[in-house]
């Protein structure tokens, strides 16, 4: 049977990894759902808001819903705004950080590795 | 290194099989990005649109980014709107109408399979 739920159904949770502030997550489907493959989350930083920079070996697809950032590393900052998509590369170290006056909410799927 | 795109900076193509009309795909990040399990895709269906009803052995995890439609099968008729989430099991038979006046829009997510 096919899944649906509205984003708010799933729990909100604050993200504290890697000295990130004002940021949460939603796993909105996962291996918990059933899913064999990969997990698509839901993240929300607010203004001033950050995830510090992290690396690991799982890649990122990305979808920006909403808002205005920057992902960053200690090589290059790119500028992400809404209906960009952005591909981070299996062991690239990437950070987030809201540039914009409203929030910054974009879509993330990783894989589920063995 | 990081790949950012606007997802209009990929080429919009017809959707065509399974009786399909008024629909288009752009696929966003895929194995020629790099990307080496899964592929991210932004459909559009038009008002009065459809995806007809299909299956394999993938699954799905979906976003809807805008518009208001049903996925449906011969067991079931699941409503979407805009934020919902959905989750379609691998080998689950699903298509999809748009029965808003707005374009219905979401991001599929599926596993590149060996």
């Amino acid at each position: 049977m096919m899944i649906r739920k509205h984003y708010t159904d799933v729990e909100k949770k604050a993200v504290t990894q890697y000295g990130s502030k004002g940021t949460s997550i939603r796993v909105l489907v996962s291996d918990e759902d059933g899913a064999p493959n990969f997990v698509l989350r839901r993240f929300e930083i607010e203004p001033d808001g950050i995830i510090g920079i992290h690396d690991h070996i799982q890649e990122h697809e990305i979808y920006i819903l909403s808002g205005k950032g920057e992902v960053f590393n200690d090589v290059e900052i790119i500028e992400i705004n809404e209906n960009d998509v952005l591909y981070v590369p299996p062991n690239e170290p990437h950070g987030y950080r809201n540039i914009g006056k409203k929030n910054l909410i974009f879509l993330c799927t990783i894989p589920l590795l063995e």
